[in-house]
Order: C-alpha cells, then structure tokens, then sequence
C-alpha cells in the first residue's frame, strides 16, 4: 500500500427534511470533490457529525462514499466507536468495502490515562484488517500524547498514520522529529487550516482539511503551490486562507459555518443535528452571506451570488501590503460580541 | 409527583467473561441495594459506562433495572443520546417501563453555544412524556450554565431537578439561590461525595453517589445523620468518607476504582470496557486490598476478607483528632507516582 | 501565642489624588474596621494591590496599620515579596512592628515545581521572626498543592495556618482532613465569602474576607451567628451575601469592584492602579449604584444614598422562598455582555 | 529609527556567591554574545528573572549591559514594571541610556479585562520617551488578545513591535495578517525557538531566543541560513534544535535548564532566585551533562567537556533518516517521572 497523503476531505453528511440521510446529495458532493481533484475522502470525522450519528446511519454513510467514489480516490473512513468491539466490527466493515484506512480519535467523554489509550490503540492494531490512522483532536477527545503516538508508530505496522487537528505546531514538529527518522512512511497529516502551508514546508505529507470540501479549489491550489516549492505564493494563499477558515469556524456551533460553506456552493445538506437558538438562527443567516462572499473572493463563483454585502469589498485580495479584504467579517465574527447584541437588541423590542 | 430526593444510586453494569451484559448479576445488585435502603436507582450514568454501550444494551440495562427493581424505589435513567431524537426515544422507553424520570448530561464531543444548549433542552422538554433531570458533568460533557439551567428550571415543568457532579460549592450554591426561591419544588442533588453533608446542611434535596453503590450502609447512614440533624457526627462521617472516595476515584481510570469497590462487596461484574496496561492491572491488584480494607474500616465486613495489609492501622477510625486511618492508602494513591514507579521498576528489570 | 482564628480584613490602601497612598484615610478605614469589631486586619493582601505597590510602600502600609491599630486587633501582613532574601527583610520588619504573623502567596508569573516550593517555604520558616500563612490564590500564583502544605504545617512550627482562596470546597475538606488531626492548632482561614458559612460548619477557623471591609457589620453578624451554631440563620445570611460578594467580585477589574464598596461606605479612596476604558468607567459607575443599594438592603445605611435605582425592589431581602433581591444587577453584572453593549453603542455613534 | 529584527538575547543574570549581581560575569557574557554576530541584547526578559530583582538592581542590569554593548548592538530592556508609573520611571532611565526600546509584558498576578490592557498600553505609549514592543508571554501573565494588539499597533507609533513567547504558530499568523499590511514595518519577532524557522519562513523578523545565549553560534546559523533562503538546510537545524531547547525548558525550574547552559560554556553564572530542592539539585547535575553533550554535539565544543554520558551517541546528529541522537535526554528529561522515582528511592532508603 502506498503512504497515504495529499489532502483527504472530512465532509458533511446531508440530511433531508426530516432529518435522514440524504443519500442523493451526498453522492453529488462526492463526486463534485473528486472531480475538483481532491486526494481522498473522510466520511465520519467531526465534521460529518459522526457522533451524532447511529451505528448503523454511520455504515450506511461510508457505504455510500466508497460506492460512489468507485476507486476513483481513497476513502479515510471514521471508525471513532465506542467500545473496543465495535471498533473492530467498523474496521471489519470498511476494510470489506475497500476503504484505504480508518481514523480513529482518542477517547471522548471519559478520560483515560495515556498508558490505557496505549494498550487501547494497540489491542485494535493487533486485530484490525485494515490500516488505522491516530486522530489527534484534543478540543473533542482526550489526546493521544506525543511519547504514546510514537510507541505506537514505530511498533504497530497497522498504524500508518496520524491525523493532527490539535492547531499545535509545536506538537507537529516533535511527531516528525520523533517517527519520520525511524519510520519515513508514517504519513503526518494535518487537521488544521491555518497550519498547513508551514506544516508541508516542514514535511508535512498532507493535510485532512474541511475547508477542502467547500473550497476544495482553493485547497488544492494551496497544496500545489506548496509542494511544487512555490513558498512565496503558497504563503499569499495561506495568508489569504484564514479568513474564510475562522469565519467557517466561528459562525455558530462548529460544523454549522462550514455547512453554510456548502449551501454556498450549492448544495441542499439540512440542519445540523443539534438545535441553534432563534437569535444564532439570525446571525447565522448573516454570516451565511459573508462566507459566500469569500467563497467569490478565492475566485469560486460557480453557483455563487454575486456579493453585495455594504462594505464588502470585494475583488481586492490580500496581497500582503493592502489591506485585508473583508473588513465587514470582522465586525460579524466575534461571536460572543454579535450573540450578546442581538440578544440586547431583541431583549429592547419586547 | 412527589420531588425527586434521597440518595440515588448510579450503578455499575456487569458484564460476563464475554463482555456481554450479565442480567443475572446485575438483578442481583439491583435487590441488594434496595435491600440496603437506598432512595432509588440511577441507571445509564457516568459509572455505568452508558457511553461505551450499544443503544440496544442501554434499552436493556434500564429495562432490567426497572422490571427488577418492581416499583420498590424509584428509577432515574440516564438518557444523554446522541441526538435529539434518539433522547426522545429514549425518553419515551423510559417513561413505558415507568420509570421516574431521565437525566440528561450536556453535549459530549462537540461544545455547542450555552444559547443552543438551552435551545436543546427545550425542545426535549416540550416533547419528553417523562420528568428530567438536567446532569451537569464539566469533567466529562459541555458545562449546562446557571443562567441556562436557571432558565430552564423557572420555565419548564418538565425539568424537575439537577445532578450536579461539578464538585463545585459555590456553583451549588448559585443554582439554590437561584431557582429555589421561586421554584421550591426543583430538586437540587450532589453527585460528588465530598460535598454530600455541606451541601444537605445547605439545603440540597439529596445525592446520585457512585460510592452508595459500594457503600450503600455508610452512604445511607451518612444522609440519615445530616438529615435529622446531627451535624457533629455528620461531620465526622462526611470527613471519614474522603480516603474511600478518593481511593476508587483515582483507581485506574474511571469507573474502574468504583468497580473495585463492587468486587470487595462479592459481586463478580468482569472487567470495565476499556482495557488497562499490565502495569496499571497491577497496581489496580494493590488498590483492590486497599479499598477493601477501607470498606471494612467502615464496619461493612459482610464478605469482606480480613484486612492484613501491612501498616494498614484497621479499627482506628478517624474522630478528629487522631492520625487518618490507612497511611498505606495515601502512599498508593497518587496514580502518577505509583505508575512511573511501576514502569521505571519494570523498565529496570528488562 | 493564641491561634488565628476570626474575620481578618483584608483591606484596600487608599490613594490621594497624585496616587500616593492616603495616610489619613487608610487610618480612618482601619480605626473604623476596629470599631465594627472585626477580629483582625491584613494589610497587603490582594485587595491591597500589594503587588502595584514600591516595596517602600508595602512596608509603609503596614507601618501605618500597625500603628494605628495600636494592639485593638492582631495584624497579619502580606509578605508575598519577590525573592527570599525580600521576604525574610519583610518578615523582620512586620514583626518589629509586633505584627501577629505573615501571609504569603506561592509564587506568581514563574510556576517552580511544587518540591521547589516547598523548600522555598521550609527556608522561609527555618528564617523567619514571625509565623507565617500559606496563602494558596491559584487565580493568581502558583498553587501550594494540599500535600506540600500539609508537609509544612505538620514539619514547621513557624507556618501557622493557611489562607485559601481558592473557592475549592473540597480542598478545603481536604486540608482539614490532612492536618487538624496532627495539628488541631493549625489554622484554616477561608478566603472566600461564598463558603464561610459551609467551611465554618465544618471546622473552619475563621476567615479573610474582602467584603468585611465593606460591610464588616454583615461579616461579623455571620460569622457569630454560625460560630454560637443558629445554622439556619446563617445559612439565610449566607445566601444574602452571594449577590453582594458576586456584585462587586465582577465589576471591573478585581479589586475596582470593593473599592465601589468602600467608596459606598464613604471613604475617599482614590482609582485603583489599574486604568479601566472609558466603557468600563461608565459601567463601573452604574454597578456603584448597585452596590450601594445591596449595603443598604444589608440595613448598612449609615452613610449611604437612599436606592432609587429603577427596578430594585429594596427592603425585601432573600427569605428563602422569594425572589432574590435586586434582578437589576444580574442584569448590570455580566461583564462581557454590557462591555460589549456599550463599545457596540459607542461605535454606532461615531 | 529602523524596525527591531534580527535575533535578540534574553539573557541570564549572573549572581555571585552571596547573591548579589555579578557584574563582571554580566559583562563578560555580553561581550561575548556581540562577539558571536548576535543582533542585540534584551536584559531583564523572563530568562532573566527580572520579576526576581528589586528595582534598583533591574535599573543596574541595563546600564551594564547598555554600558559594555557600547552601541555596538541594540539593547531591548524589559520595563514590565508594578505600575504605570514606575513603568514609564524605566522607560525614561532606558532611553536615557541609549536603548533601541523596552520590551512589557501584560499585567501579571491580576488579570484585567482586555479592554483595560488596551488603556493601560495606550497610557503608556502617549508618555513613554522610548519605543515599546509587546511581549505576550501567556504562560505568565495575561495574554494581549489579537485584536488588542492590532488596534495598539495601528494606532501608537510608539509601539514598534511585539515579542510573542505563546508557542502559538496560528496567533503568529493572525498577527502577520492583522498588522503588516497595514504597518510593514512593525517588527514581529518570535519568542519560542521550536517555530524559529517556520515563523521566518512565513514572514517574521526575527526572534528573542533564550537559547541564543547559550549556543549563539547555533541560533544565528539558523537564522542566517532561512533568511537567505535554504529552507532545506533550515528545515534540518530546527529538527535539531528541538531536543536542546526542551532539554534546557525542562530541566529543574525555569530559567534553570538554560542557567545550565551557560554553566557549560563556562560562565560562573551562581545559583537562580529561587530554590530547588534536595531531590531536583540532583536531578540538575544529570540533565547539566547531557546540555554540555548535546551543545557538543552542535559542534559548540569551546570550553565544553568531552562527552563520556553511557548511551549518548555523540557525533550522529540528526539528519532526517536516522534516530536523534540523545535518546539518554528523553530518558531523563520527563521531570514528574524522575521527580517521583527519587522521592521514591530516597524515601525508600530512610
């Protein structure tokens, strides 16, 4: 098996309006990302709800990428369960259906010592039939450290990856300094954004980007750029990168600003599984404009309206002396500040 | 419907040599605690692993607890699926086998808005045919705020009480000063042992205490005390039980300690469903006599073996003003210390 | 040398209008304090900025309470100095002026090992003149974990007692349980107004309570209503006092929120050495408003303005079954939101 | 004035034996750092415990340094003094002496609102005779917020830069993207060695590294090497530059492990400011060997002992392929492991 790496796409999960699987418009988004060039499929990370998911809901949505993408690229497919058997039986079901890896997090809700997680990842390494990558994501599952991520990498030939959503660049540096001289085919893919044009000029083997299913352009421009050895263009398009990432990030409870990202491009994904509050609700319809305005920014205009946000201005992008396009994100984005004022202003009507 | 008080116990589940659900043993610890005079049954929590079952099995583990339970006490169920439909369902199945009410933690995994949270709970609470109990458990799930849960309490006749496993007195305090005033009715429980006697003596309806699994006795005569006054000697109680709480809440990971406490009273309930390395089943071995000896302490020898664990002073119960009985224990506690040593010794012996 | 036990005062210093400290006023506040029979006073704590203070100031502080205290109350001084041979310079100099003991913090911006600060604190105590009080802030500096202070407490004559503010109930269950048993004339001082009532019900020996400085008559009938055992009564006062303590904890920045309180009870007392925004200026005049309502609810009136403020439903103090106090001042008080208001407010009128 | 860049030494404070300043170790240490190619000084940073000093002696340490630099180098003095006054007290005395600017850190041991920070710098900025740069050292005091420091940038042309020790690579960016196109020439220097290299690649001017004090060589070899361009060869010394700085981070209290450093290359620096205990003393003199072994091993080997550590493969620095070298280093860097095994042995042979 060859290294996994470019960038893999942790996409959403469409719904429909009451509340299913939308099983039409996930193969449609599936296919516009390969055929937008992406290096692989994530179905079931954080951004496709998985937990939120039931088990049976979550092998129907790895069934229905691996049917869809017919080879045509790898799938990465989320195996996050919650007891140990069940995370074999999903490693047992992926590797049936001709996934290239499973990406299984640290424990969430309890919070095992590093020595459990250890004797956990290597009692599903010595039974899985399909190769595994550690996915590191400290904001929502206990972590994996670094001394136990690398016991594991270079004793566990199953273990062929991590994935790194921890925004820790330091954390990054000591995985490769720790594994890729011993084991240069452990692949080091990062979760994070705003990290992936330093994270690939220092080795880095890709990146597993949820921006990459919204603008999946835009990303593998980035990645291109990177890798062809383009520094100083590949850094203008980090830069340039950021905003649209926090925007995506920060508007309402994580993944919904991403969702809207969709809706942008064109796709009917439904609501979240977990309810917003009606003054959210608002905010989130404004932001929904702004993303779509940044979306037309990248130069993503297919199926985008044309962006008449008062103050937007667009088409002046970053160009690292101007300023930054977009000041009216700012102003949306804190969002703390435009809850507690919506709150305010609502409160003052009644 | 009477308000929810007393001690509620959130029990273990037991499991058979094949990680299955062991119906038999846990009817037997059903009746056994019903015997001992507990205030009612609290299964699905956090110590009975709820989150590492299957939907199917947590049905079960309720539907047992109720059938064998009989109406003898009430049941409250912990029901914090994955998604608002699933809760519902839940709920639903909950209030079919006539239980008392549910209890519901705050999201796991993701960490929506306090805003959303509330907009969550509401929704429940329109649809739920059964009372609920807000569970707020930081170390394990998204925080429920005070002004959300106080929100909640004054708005919805659904939302009958709280479980609060924050170890937090000032917060307890808050949501007393908060809700009961104008919602007597509203049941305030502990789910933090430390806090049991300082907060009845502040005026909380009760507690949901793993440790009254263990301990039902002491647990029982500990509540008894306080409640008809008694504060010297519920004092004394409240600072003797400290060692025994903390030995099993710091015994390998969490529940195991409790599930320790559990084998100590005779009930064979197998292995908890997250393994542990060798090393930590070792100390786990060393822990397991501590805590029976600690049990014995208490006067609860029934099954017990005799305590010859050296150093250990039994019959010395802590009275304010002598030395804290089990220095041993101390001296195992600190699972950090004792895991490096126990890795450094083996290391050592390699 | 008796043990300290008692409401000691934590005080503010009092500055002119060029900023320098206030001689006068700080006599006028001490001389009073005295009068309202508060058990001690302790120049230099938290509350008296002593860390915004030239350690000529520091020392001049404490010249002046000591003098003018002239013997009425024992004295405790912060000596929470930058270095060792600073603080044993301190130390000398407090017990000089017959100072009772010292109080001092772990350390602050660096974060040593807890061994490191224990031998810091063993150094100290086989120096030191006077006794001493660990003094655990961990908001502020490094924590003295509840093992190293039990080591030093059973190991150190000279180390007295301890101040904690660390609003953690159960360290405080913890500390008791370690030490008083083997010292029973350890002191245990709680530095928090939420638990005094709690903490003094379960073996506390007094407290160091900001808000005696403000309404030492309140303190003072608490801490005697708990300590002649009426705990029902103390228990209704307890609660009373959340909102006070609450109110002026969040307004501004800590202590800004007290100083509104002694101004309330008519001592010019100059800004804190702190500059607040001008938003914050406008708010903390509002919240000024506020607590000086709740001192008068206190039936603290001397001096004060009568409440007019709209909506503040004066003279129907917390009863247990009403509506708290006041709802104006959840409204004022959470600090984001309104600091958020007010600069959304200010722009738009720009 | 031309913008700060370059590398910058937060160097240690000597101390003689009875622990007063060492002046002409100080002196000697400058003088040899200027005669490494070091950009400039910066004296009474956190490496050089200024909060330790009294004011006076802190006063002392710039005019050394002022005075045996000679203009040859820059000089960036920290100023975080207690209070505004005192602030601009040291701000007058550095420009008074020739420094290029002073360097301050948010408020420390409080923690004041953003919004106060901003008024506290912006009050200082309108009164300081010197150029400031903001130095955020969340780990020790209170972080200045992004949007704080952008607006402090855009608006005070006395703020020329900032020093960011956060370890936090997206925080770098955030800032590149908020203030350089809008003020190129404000200086963002990096405080944390592990992002030297990626922080200049994405377009920082330089850093304030401790470690250039102690392997200047090393330091500016780096940053001489990724200024011109060869990121390959950049990328290869910032791998290597891991295991010495978390060698010297981790070893005994900070600043301890890089007083060590300067020990190696035979500076009589004294002892720091703060004690350690019995155990950590000889827990320094192991990690003190294995300093003086990796600094050898950087090729650094004027005046550094011949390394003779068992298992220390001296001369097989990291190349990309092969194992890092020091594997003794890990062993004995994971200082609660070692911390605990002493206790352990020595209580053990009590």
């Amino acid at each position: 098996m060859n290294p996994i790496n470019g960038i893999f796409v942790p996409h959403v999960v469409p719904y429909s309006a009451d509340g299913s699987l939308n099983e039409g418009v996930l193969r449609e988004i599936v296919s516009w990302l390969i055929g937008k060039g992406v290096s692989g499929l994530y179905p079931n990370g954080s951004m496709g709800e998985f937990i939120r998911l039931s088990f049976e809901e979550r092998k129907r949505v790895v069934k229905i990428v691996a049917d869809e993408s017919r080879g045509r690229v790898p799938v990465l497919a989320g195996a996050a369960e919650p007891n140990t058997d069940l995370v074999l039986e999903m490693c047992r079901f992926c590797a049936d259906l001709g996934c290239r890896a499973v990406s299984i997090t640290g424990p969430y809700y309890y919070k095992p010592s590093q020595e459990s997680i250890e004797t956990y990842f290597r009692e599903i390494a010595a039974n899985s039939p399909i190769d595994i990558v550690l996915y590191n994501i400290p904001a929502f599952s206990t972590e994996i450290s670094v001394p136990v991520l690398t016991r594991l990498a270079l004793d566990c030939p199953r273990i062929v990856g991590t994935k790194d959503s921890s925004a820790d660049m330091c954390r990054f540096l000591h995985i490769m300094n720790a594994v890729k001289p011993q084991r240069p085919d452990f692949s080091v893919l990062l979760g994070w954004e705003e990290l992936i044009v330093p994270a690939i000029m220092m080795g880095a083997d890709g990146g597993t980007l949820s921006t990459a299913g919204v603008a999946p352009e835009a990303i593998m421009r980035i990645y291109n750029t990177v890798r062809k050895g383009d520094f100083e263009e590949a850094k203008r398009l980090q830069y340039k990168l950021l905003e649209l990432f926090q925007t995506m990030l920060k508007a309402g409870n994580f993944p919904a600003g991403f969702r809207l990202g969709y809706k942008a491009r064109g796709f009917d994904i439904g609501h979240a599984r977990f309810p917003c509050s009606e003054e959210e609700a608002v905010l989130l319809g404004e932001v929904a404009k702004k993303i779509a305005c940044l979306l037309g920014e990248c130069g993503l205009d297919e199926k985008l309206p044309r962006c008449d946000l008062p103050g937007f201005h667009s088409k002046t992008p970053y160009s690292g002396k101007q300023a930054p396009a977009g000041q009216l994100a700012s102003a949306i984005l804190d969002r703390t500040r435009v809850e507690q004022l919506v709150r305010e202003v609502m409160a003052s009507m009644k």
